[in-house]
């Protein structure tokens, strides 16, 4: 069971959380629980450590060492687990709290993002075997040389699939604010459906195109271990929820599960690039080198046989990084000039289904097609189409591919 | 150098207490540095721990797991350490934070208050002699096992000359807001003097009979090991401070080198209880059983030959539980009947000097009866005495006391 930030905002949630587990165990289960911070502990905890970063009073945000990061940060989760172990002691559940490095949950040395590696949770599986609730830090674990290390925002989820597979359990339960993952935002798109199951793949492809309700990794690692991941919210814990499963396990199969859409997104094109072999790899190398995860790329078909226009994505939170590495290498690339723009959006159709089902693309670029909507890039996998369009239409164009694919609820 | 709460209480703070450890290492110094958690901080989370050991929303306050009470409040300093070591290193002194399990910090299993059984430094020295500053969060450390311990309230001055013992230290300076320790509290006595040198025997006997400029359990393990243990102010460094030393480091030895008094007394008195062998530990034995820890005791001389009255002293938190047990036994013990009273204090004079002048009790009781003060209880040892009177008395007698003992300031 996992439960986020709102879920344990104060003590009254906590104690909720607390009647969540107690039911699992009177179900005869044996249950690890994995917490975030309470709501609003990290922010200040990490707004402090920007503080303390500063050389003086009134100097510059410098980054806080990256170590120490983690050792500031990593303390709210150890609050929660320990007072959800009070919480359950209190109520008659034997419960004990395991902070990352006591798990241990064994990561990369990448502080404030590092990866998880392994849970050689023995002993905990012991004291869970024994009929112990294990209350797990989320978020943290322990790096090479014992050093506390944090797993990045939304790391809970991760530590939550993490030490599921690590201990075998039957399920992971991602308790959260929402019952679970819908056919898109209903917050856009009012007739959003909840989806009973999903394949791991498409929820992979879901999380990684901009739906926020798993964090990527966790995915990953639920569809590596094959872990049984349900999604179901903290506050009506009894209605729906979503099952991620393997893909032979969902019966109908529908060309399209779901469409995502992300904002996060900023679009540079390289005007009159020279057509020759060795300058895609003098413009992604850079980027690469400066730590810009280039999304989508489109080059146009030479006119003049001689240059191109090359247009590729990254996160607006890259962009300004992005366009420094392409200028300081302007004369090794030897473009005409760069133009920018972080006004599109990207939206995804989603469906282990288009493997079987030809023409789905089409009809994507159809619907749009039809309510004026311009595709500026397109990319595609075997699951996925994702188009390249400006921001102003997102919501338009993802109620149009939401009622195309039929994915309206009656 | 040790930093307690007040000292650490925001960012500001924490950059002060960086730029007194960036002195020291620009004078050459290797340095550890021991830190409290920011004031509030420890009170907001043991209000937490508090609320959650509550078994519904209504329920009286039970006592939280105390395993997990320290899981809780061990994070307020690591909180502290982190954020020392990122502004450190933000000022370009190399630091890094150790947890008390990192350390390790190795203590006994009783959670809460646990006893610094050993600090086997070697990797931490190890960073030490390498340039780097290790920043130790104090007040906590790692029972059998791996789970987190705390020292109980104050534990941070423990910690640090714990630390000091454990890497050799040459000088444990505890940063306090004051300046150093003095003759009494100059709170009642304008007049009271800061001490240059005081002698570890001493100075135990201060911090055990309420001063509460150093923790008890600190002392014993400065004076065991052997600790050059200065007290200084964080806010006026440069001034003053004292030296916890050696006797024979201390040329001049006064009759009397301070005056303690605690204002947490409490009084019980058994009447006519059989005067008979055995009754000590009837009455004794069950006290020690429930938790009191009994101070002062006196025991009349028997008037009838049959029966005698008892009287002892406790802290007024043991006052009720002393009550109870004795209650309980009034069979076992046989007494008529039990009086107590919160309303008394203890004053004592300290000082090694007393082994070499006879007659230092004797100031003491005559300047007492002088002012129209009754003795209620006495109890002595080598360099202290101790007295019990009504509580309206105390800052009378310690004024009186102090200048009975040539120590007021000129």
């Amino acid at each position: 069971m996992k439960f986020g930030g709102t879920s344990v905002a104060d003590i009254d949630r906590i104690r909720h959380v607390a009647t969540l587990v107690k039911r699992e165990v009177e179900r005869g289960n044996k249950v690890a629980v994995v917490v975030s911070a309470m709501a609003g502990e990290t922010n200040k905890l990490v707004a402090w450590t920007n503080d303390a970063a500063r050389p003086d009073a009134a100097g510059l945000a410098a980054l806080p060492d990256q170590r120490e990061y983690d050792v500031v940060v990593a303390a709210g989760e150890q609050v929660t687990a320990g007072l959800l172990a009070i919480t359950l002691n209190a109520m008659g559940i034997k419960a004990r709290s395991w902070l990352g490095w006591q798990v241990p949950i064994n990561t990369s040395a990448v502080h404030g993002s590092a990866r998880i590696e392994g849970v050689p949770a023995t002993d905990m599986q012991a004291a869970i075997e024994n009929g112990e609730v294990a209350v797990v830090a989320g978020f943290q674990g322990v790096a090479p040389g014992t050093r506390i290390s944090t797993l990045g925002r939304g790391g809970s989820d991760t530590s939550a699939v993490a030490v599921a597979a690590g201990i075998s359990a039957a399920r992971c339960d991602i308790y959260t604010d929402v019952d679970g993952v819908y056919t898109t935002d209903p917050r856009i798109v009012p007739k959003a459906r909840r989806l009973e199951k999903i394949a791991f793949e498409e929820m992979l492809e879901m999380a990684s195109l901009g739906a926020k309700v798993l964090q990527t990794r966790s995915v990953e690692i639920a569809m590596l271990h094959r872990v049984p991941t349900r999604v179901l919210s903290t506050f009506t814990p009894d209605v729906g929820g979503t099952l991620l499963c393997d893909e032979e396990d969902i019966v109908e199969k529908k060309p399209v599960t779901g469409i995502a859409y992300s904002r996060d997104e900023a679009k540079i094109t390289l005007h009159k690039v020279p057509d020759k072999p060795g300058v895609a790899s003098a413009i992604f190398g850079p980027l690469a080198d400066a730590g810009v995860n280039v999304d989508m790329i489109v080059q146009n078909v030479s006119e003049d046989g001689k240059t191109t226009d090359l247009t590729f994505t990254c996160t607006r939170g890259e962009l300004n990084r992005a366009l420094a590495a392409i200028e300081a290498q302007s004369k090794a690339i030897g473009y005409r000039d760069v133009t920018h723009t972080a006004d599109v959006a990207k939206v995804s159709i989603i469906g282990i289904g288009m493997r079987a089902h030809p023409g789905v693309a089409q009809t994507m670029f159809r619907t749009l097609s039809d309510k004026g909507i311009n595709i500026q890039v397109i990319s595609t996998s075997e699951i996925k189409v994702s188009v390249l369009i400006a921001e102003e239409y997102v919501e338009l164009a993802v109620r149009a591919l939401h009622s195309a694919y039929e994915l309206d609820a009656a």
